[in-house]
């Protein structure tokens, strides 16, 4: 299937300062861009260099003033997912090492604290099941509420709040992932269906792949609900929402609007 | 000079459990080892997996019970260390793209906070002449107390407190680095003179190279002034204490006792 | 002088929920209610008990659905403000029990972390020349920023932002006078010059009187430098900002909108 | 009954510095104090002021050097204590002014982000049945667990870790009733079969009186299950333990030792 995206967004920085951005859908074997098109005004001279895990570009922007980016692209997405309870969970130490710092504490993914929750909560799963599981219990005792949450707040507030929006969902089901020696990761994407429209977060679990062969796999699962991993067009992966923000700036900064629309062909 | 290193730590875990170790000096170019021995007793089937960065290497040990470590090697360092204030910064667009990632908020180190801080204090100055300023700041203005910190402490408290240890000064002066846009990292390592003896912390910056050529280098800094990178060895490095702590448990474990020795040859 | 206030601001609470409000002048010696008028609407049945130390009330509502509040008052002050750097500290030992409590860390005032800080800066320094010397030191060293912060932020946020709107100020002297064994609460008030218009926070530290005699007295003190004490309208006290919201709800609420009006005679 | 209590601490200040201690059984009508004994060495000249809700005394002791505090009593409890699940809520606009506060967030009890959870969890129940149904949630999930926390850690943490010690159940406990609209507020004592010995920490939560008759009364719980209210021993009350801590430094000090010990006599 085919997404269409498209975002719009502008932002105001009072002195000359270097912005990193991160809002493409990444090349990836599972999505394919059939055609795309960025545009930032005024002209800048922009740098790109591959992003996190080498998912996705991160673009530098010495900015100054008001600056306005558009981007429209058109994504063949041709992932599949198989069901999460069949997967196997992978020792730790049968992992490949670059998925190891995904099972380590984050900024807003504190997880070693969740240790004996998850151990009381999920103790008798393993593997994709208690991912399931973890899902399935975020669904029921938290609240999509927007404007709930704000940039400072990490996945200990929101597991007291029970509510947020799909950045400190994905930050919650991480900590218990990896609480439970799971590595997860953090996706920026674009999805239809989200509402309000707006960039989406869902998550990445390593586990072992469906046929039990091979060293695993990154696994999507969100953990709103609101995307299909197979509709979902992946802008980068990190840590946590610290890595793949869409506008980080290294001076003060004000945003100004942003516009958000996926549409399925 | 050549560096003799000694640990011995003890640990138990309550059930069987992955327990992740990283204490060896890793092998570099700035450090070669010409001897060591790793001896984990009971004897336990381990993993090594290549650590952070490429530097150094992790341990997986399928612990249960009682297990003690022990470490000694012997470690030539010809590290040589230009002076810090002689070193340009490197324009964030500039840098490669394996430094991005240590300009980002960490689980100690939020340093995205500390913007105005850093522009207000140091804003005058940029490159190593103003790492060196934000080093003498700390130690002008903080008070090396062991047992004034523990494992949740972060650069924020630390920032406060004007106390703690080496790992908070790191925590520290990380934060204020990226906040000024220059890259900086953890790294846990063996140095004589850390009084009381422990595994000791440091950071690296990344800054142009003195020669002005390349795209620029790691440089040792030690936010406490215990140790002299010539005269350190380094384990591994990582975005913060999270991603190098010398013993990571995923289940319930009990810390026993440590020893650290290291001599100057 | 006189100051006539206006207020109204609106909520919805989502199912029958006790609301705490706080936002009339309060009855005290140097302030008298000349008129005032409360609004609300719809006619719900409001219970009145005295609020913190005795100053001003709180009024408990029985709220359900959209309610809108309006309050217009004359309120006389007569209160001298004595020049703060002449006010004698008065040691622990000898504060009046009923000043005790705000020696101790609150909600969003942890001051003994700042035990080392107000130490190292203003150690030179006691009573009300202590109080200023902090004074001069947010004002020169913060940036008044409206949306900078939010209802979680507190001194610690605060105080490494170094940006913030009178809330922020405000919990940022309490903690560093507490730290410095000087009792200090939070005062919610009206004050003309507030920009945006809004209701303000100050301070009152607890000092000896300017004739030396007697046991101490609270001193008012602006952190952001907006008001004149002489020209303040107090509504009410608190360890900090927790106890004097204008609007605390008991079960899920929505705020609406807020218009602060206050204009000297 | 009659508790024979003893206690003995040292502690060290580096330089002359107001020191407040908590740590006497107060005079209660509830519980007689039949005699006692404070030693404290060397001689200094104590100050005693009334404690929070005037419940028991805070000394205030100039210190400096090492201190030592010994302190021996007999208490007789004739506490009794009604079932808690007979006792109903009282409606906030009804509870007497003096018990607002204890609705309100603390330093360690940061309230109202509990709202959502005890809804969710414990929505169908009020008053007494839900502080009890509370306590066995606590029970039933929480591992009491030496050493698992420190002084900076708030209900918050203990919420998400899920072990604590007696200080951290009552921060969890009071949150929790609190967000219920319940006062709540923490309450030092001293209690047999504490393991290890150890000051105690409980609960007293405002509630109608088994009677129906009057407005209410404070009644304790320990969300621990250690102590039965009727061989409490209390010390005194607060917000949370930041108001109640037997030893509050205004400068750098050094604890000793402690050593408590309770009998029934």
């Amino acid at each position: 299937m085919t997404l269409n995206l498209e975002t719009e967004f502008t932002f105001d920085v009072e002195q000359a300062t270097d912005v990193l951005l991160q809002f493409e859908a990444a090349v990836l074997e599972s999505q394919a861009i059939e055609s795309s098109q960025t545009l930032i005004s005024p002209a800048l001279a922009l740098t790109r260099v591959t992003a996190e895990a080498g998912i996705g570009e991160r673009i530098w922007l010495p900015a100054s003033g008001m600056v306005s980016v558009r981007y429209s692209a058109s994504v063949k997405i041709t992932r599949s997912q198989p069901a999460l309870a069949d997967l196997d969970a992978i020792a730790p130490h049968d992992l490949p090492a670059e998925a190891v710092a995904y099972l380590l504490d984050s900024r807003y993914c504190p997880a070693e604290q969740f240790q004996a929750f998850v151990d009381d909560e999920f103790g008798t799963l393993s593997g994709g099941a208690r991912i399931d599981a973890i899902r399935a219990w975020i669904a029921s005792n938290f609240t999509y509420a927007s404007g709930s949450s704000g940039p400072e707040t990490g996945a200990v507030d929101s597991f007291v709040a029970r509510r947020g929006v799909c950045r400190d969902y994905a930050h919650v089901l991480i900590s218990l992932a990896r609480a439970s020696a799971i590595p997860a990761r953090y996706v920026s994407c674009y999805a239809p269906g989200v509402d309000p429209p707006d960039f989406h977060a869902v998550v990445e679990v390593f586990l072992a792949e469906p046929s039990g062969a091979g060293v695993g796999a990154w696994h999507l699962v969100d953990a709103t609900g609101m995307a299909d991993p197979c509709e979902t067009a992946i802008i980068g992966v990190g840590r946590d929402a610290a890595d793949v923000s869409f506008l980080t700036s290294f001076g003060p900064s004000n945003f100004g609007s942003l516009l958000v629309r996926v549409t399925k062909e």
